[in-house]
């Protein structure tokens, strides 16, 4: 249920300097002198809550994370609406995961987050849809993300979110999703988008069930004070989680719904009622915490066999099964 | 005070089907056979209305567009509190923006936002300090950003915003600035990112007296319901300034006020008041469309004494003075 390579968390740095990963003086990384070179990897910590009612299934979010090559990690939420046709939401996110997984490595992919949604979604045999993020960091720390539908990620630098994505929806509660229908999205409806990161840099990233049960201010005081990714990750979980079954609490989800025009019937106004609570869903959050590694120059830049054979070496994928 | 090459933007096509700038299959842009491909190219409308009390000099924004090889456009906020010491905030915006343009085909900046900044700063002599977001797009449909502080950049698709970039800060009201003096921030401190942008992708990008005075449902109406960019520009900073002076809006700026612990005295509570109200500022705004050009396959690939000679052909550096 939860994996984690770091051991503590930088406090947050205010101010302090932070080396940047991206020399934008020097283009090339083969510099005449053969010094070593900074390489940007993640520290990644995971945790999965299912749905209070779906706890003996596991849910249905599913995630996976991997160390290979700076650090790779998705999230698929499965859509719980394939419930009513009587099929299991979970199949189809996780077996969207195992692919993810599997094609990590594919030479067609390539890195690239929005190439391996195709592949992995193409592979597919399931029946059903999820909302889906992929995210992978270069080397020179650039993060790449493809997402559909509504499955967060925030970055934490110095204390605040610095970058964050918009989640995609039809309407409200209806997100982008993944789709075994010819209705749903695919690769191409993907929001693809990148971000230059530093050391020190946290990234939170996660299923709606926990960005609708938390606040950003939240977020970034659980990572000030966390030892780690690991606990990070877990500590953002259950607070999300004590939140979601919280009928008075005033969450990012019953406010959102509020600006939407939803609200509570106009007789349980006039007695000062208003439409409040957390919501209930499975919560997946993953945290990452962006490190440097000194590696000489001439062991640089792996080649194709050589990260074949890496193939999951330190993979998770998971689900709350 | 504005400039527009476009003619009508396209009406929202909600789920509609986009052609994808970024063909995942393809990976070459030379295929075997020779056809047209695709190039992404803005549209861009531009406009600035100063702070009431600023209007005789300009106000202390300051803005570049140009039409380059896809589009760039950028702009600065002039930090207000340098008045206080006797120096005209307005002259470091300005010579910024000035900067940015003069360096825009520089080789070094080889169409990099973060290197660009790097060369405009270190080439400017005024005292001050500023905000600053610069924006460029790639002829694949990527727009790569640049941004120090709280100008803001948003990017509609479908009726949707599906990217926005996030302010940095020191705290409430206090930004991250490019400054005269080193105890600024630099451009080894700049939010950079990219986004993948698709035909018919509308950008909105502001300075901090834009998105402190609109809320994202407003920008996206006015966005559906203007002919053209110029137009939208236009609508944009007049609602904007017309919120801007309205004590009994409720904006974004006062509401993040409060939510930072910001109020009215407490005497002023008990009588029903709150911290309300509009943020009088100057007011920029860029609206930009991605379009798509047809390019013959073998005319494609400007070589670099070819964009030097192209060299600020459409360029507009403005401020209202």
């Amino acid at each position: 249920m939860a994996a984690s390579t770091a051991s503590r968390l930088s406090p947050p740095r205010f101010r302090a300097p932070s080396p940047s990963l991206h020399p934008p003086i020097r283009r090339s990384r083969f510099s005449p002198v053969r010094v070593a070179k900074l390489e940007a990897v993640l520290s990644i910590g995971t945790h999965l809550i299912p749905h209070p009612r779906k706890a003996a299934s596991g849910g249905e979010d599913a995630f996976f994370a991997n160390s290979d090559a700076g650090g790779v990690f998705a999230i698929a939420d499965g859509v719980s609406g394939w419930a009513e046709k009587d099929v299991n939401p979970a199949l189809f996110s996780r077996e969207l995961m195992r692919n993810s997984s599997n094609f990590l490595n594919d030479e067609e992919v390539s890195r690239d987050p929005q190439i391996l949604l195709r592949k992995a979604h193409a592979a597919t045999s399931s029946v059903g849809s999820a909302t889906v993020i992929i995210a992978m960091l270069e080397k020179t720390g650039t993060l790449k993300i493809a997402s559909v539908g509504d499955c967060g990620l925030k970055v934490i630098r110095k204390g605040q979110v610095m970058f964050s994505i918009s989640p995609q929806e039809h309407y409200f509660d209806c997100p982008y999703q993944i789709s075994s229908e010819a209705v749903g999205q695919t690769y191409q409806d993907a929001l693809v988008c990148s971000v230059n990161l530093m050391e020190g840099d946290i990234i939170v990233s996660g299923s709606d069930g926990l960005f609708d049960n938390i606040f950003d201010q939240e977020i970034v005081s659980i990572i000030s004070e966390s030892p780690g990714v690991h606990e990070a990750a877990k500590a953002l979980a259950e607070l999300a989680r004590k939140h979601s079954v919280d009928v008075t609490f005033d969450s990012p989800y019953s406010m959102e719904a509020r600006s939407r025009g939803f609200d509570v019937p106009w007789w349980k106004k006039i007695l000062g009622a208003k439409l409040i609570g957390g919501k209930m869903d499975d919560i997946t959050v993953i945290v990452a915490q962006v490190k440097t590694v000194v590696v000489p120059e001439d062991e640089g830049g792996d080649t194709e066999e050589q990260k074949g054979n890496e193939q999951g070496a330190a993979a998770v994928v998971a689900s709350a099964e």
